[in-house]
């Protein structure tokens, strides 16, 4: 066919001039963190950059006595196309885990998508049309930055403090250029990248003023189930459990830090009128999430495998956040301020206004170290004197060394 | 929490009117066949409905022993995060297979997909803004059309004969209503529904037509391995093989008919550029496919177990589509045509103009055999005297029972 068909035309110049992209895509940006990923898997390098479980964590063990206990026929099903909303038993045994945390799973419905982020891509094609205002906080984690930005929303982000976001900011901004908001984004539970836990005071404040007003709360929930000690546990109580709702509550889950992120497994808990609309979203984005690996999910969640393995990871975490907040805290300039994480896989530096992180980060990684520069979840692109630093990733030899290079290179530059 | 925070407002009517959805929301319609699934579930149901393999012919032992042969180190990058693009193995492996078929892996790139339909999303996201036109096939694969129109496009579609698309009609569009159509959609190897193969010729008056058009190419190839003799393999010579490309091409295939759907993977092959812009809107819209399958499937491919598992693949679907074809021919009316299928999954049956397929199915459906009917496949939900039977699904000794049963109703009926 080659010879057949070529003669028809001439060598044919397919360079950029031709293509011509939709309007959306100026508004994609890589993720830095992503370009970064390149580097920070270079051996010699102790990386603070990476969100994601260490890979010695995962229920390797656990998943291959599932898998070789599992029947043929559930094999089977594991290869085959499930229903958009998701592998019936996965949901079963979801709404039997998030009833136990007291959310409304009777009244609401789930939606199992493919990872987190596609349930807040969901529901950004469900609510906003392009111009539309979309409230984020300040930092914000860029996933959720990213899908806003792709459904070309104005994004309108909102300082927080070690209570969360801050009310008098989100009610200026509500009552001014972000007026009209179709969603305000919130990632209460042991925020990435700012290291912070709701108080239940200010959840009460935000809820409150939130009450009747024409918004729907997206309340992501990935790092709830990583507190590192028992009394904490009831800081991560979702607001999504408060019958009747305030204001309508997408609720977001993940197995991402509590199974593995390459699953590729989340939830949506949500009112049947939204999940409805969702599963028609989802059947032209993917048709559904991965039938195998939700097997699998089912059955870790069925075999009550989630909870002892969890609990190793609050241990274990715990740990390697003391270990490197115990690091800080001997090395630290005093200019750095940082709030001690409770739960989660991130502590967040912040530095005096005048400082850039990128300098700080080229510096450090030349020494060894790196971590991600803190205009990455600044929705704007701007603010840069912060640093993350996730100590989920980190073998806990290397913690101290990388802390006090980046601690001395800080000690320089400040 | 719950009684401290819901003192402060009363029961909240969560109601219809509250929830505002955006204006994509009013494009998505349910997919027929989905919403056919629930009965096609009834086992005491003959049914030629759903377009997937048959759950036995799944390659379970392959990937066993695949599974099994794992070192732990392989197995917990199955558990993490991998880039956006792919697992780098199984872009690897997948160059190598791509390149067996003269496709042209070293000058376009490769990106892993949820599915090849997240890959035609991923196209559609990158080329249409709302009220661009796309150019399909009629009839049209449903997936194809619940994208398009998510995302607001104008679709124009083409009739097939039993060669392809029709050349004369889609000039006479390309010059009218068409005429700035963004993509061109197209499954030219035994298509979904139509069961037929692009001829050689067809392909050259098609690419010939578009050489040096302002239009973009999808060539969407999930069935084009599953030929019934050696003769057709030439026929299923994609398109994409072609250098020059006579019009940009994104060339889009899936392990969904060759390994399992449940897996969800698929791929995209175009241009450097064009995958840069994919990976951007992949990163917003589930960050990467599931790294756990990628493992899987690239053993699948490394370990040269994709070839003989397809040869019986081709032999146990020529075999049903036999057994469907003898069937119809000594049990349908005279009033109904189709094309014998070289390869794929379907039997696309047309009645006279006048037929209506939903009182075929509902009469049928009370005598215990199903299939999906016309419309579902025609983008704009209207022309529907035609019937889809899919044989890969069936098993063998319940076709015969299942046609007989669809001929007599028919004959009933005409």
């Amino acid at each position: 066919m080659k010879r057949g068909v070529s003669q028809f035309w001439k060598p044919f110049e397919n360079g950029a001039n031709m293509i011509k992209f939709s309007q959306c895509v100026d508004s994609m940006r890589t993720s830095e963190i992503r370009d970064l990923m390149s580097i920070a898997m270079r051996p010699d390098i102790i990386t603070f950059a990476g969100g994601m479980p260490n890979n010695d964590l995962f229920p390797v063990k656990e998943i291959d006595d599932i898998y070789n206990g599992l029947d043929d026929k559930t094999k089977k099903i594991g290869f085959q196309y499930g229903p958009t909303s998701g592998y019936p038993p996965l949901i079963e045994s979801l709404k039997k885990y998030l009833r136990s945390k007291n959310l409304p799973v009777d009244t609401n419905e789930i939606i199992i998508t493919s990872g987190s982020l596609q349930a807040i891509n969901i529901i950004t094609k469900l609510f906003v049309n392009p111009g539309d205002t979309v409230i984020t906080e300040n930092p914000c984690f860029i996933g959720g930055t990213s899908v806003f930005k792709s459904y070309q929303a104005n994004i309108v982000s909102i300082p927080l403090d070690s209570d969360g976001i801050v009310i008098s900011e989100l009610k200026r901004a509500m009552e001014d250029e972000a007026k009209k908001a179709k969603l305000i984004y919130l990632s209460p539970y042991f925020h990435n990248p700012a290291g912070i836990v709701y108080s239940k005071k200010r959840k009460e404040e935000l809820l409150k003023y939130l009450y009747g007003k024409e918004i729907i709360l997206i309340e992501d929930d990935p790092y709830g189930e990583l507190y590192f000690e028992d009394d904490y546990k009831e800081l991560t109580i979702p607001m999504k459990t408060i019958q009747p709702e305030p204001v309508p509550i997408c609720y977001v889950g993940s197995f991402s830090k509590i199974l593995g992120p390459g699953l590729r497994l989340g939830w949506l808990l949500a009112s049947p009128e939204i999940i409805n609309k969702a599963q028609l979203a989802k059947q032209s984005m993917d048709a559904c999430s991965s039938t195998f690996t939700q097997v699998l999910a089912d059955q870790f969640l069925r075999k009550g495998k989630l909870e002892p393995y969890v609990e190793r990871l609050r241990i274990t975490y715990a740990r390697r956040m003391k270990i490197m907040n115990d690091c800080l805290q001997k090395n630290m300039p005093s200019e750095a301020k940082w709030v001690v994480p409770k739960g989660g896989f991130y502590i967040w530096i912040s530095l005096p206004q005048h400082v850039d992180a990128l300098e700080i980060l080229r510096k450090s990684m030349s020494r060894g170290a790196i971590f991600v520069i803190g205009k990455t979840f600044d929705p704007m692109g701007v603010k840069n004197n912060c640093l993350r630093l996730a100590f989920s990733h980190t073998p806990e030899d290397e913690i101290e060394k990388g802390v006090k290079i980046i601690a001395e290179t800080l000690k320089e530059l400040l």
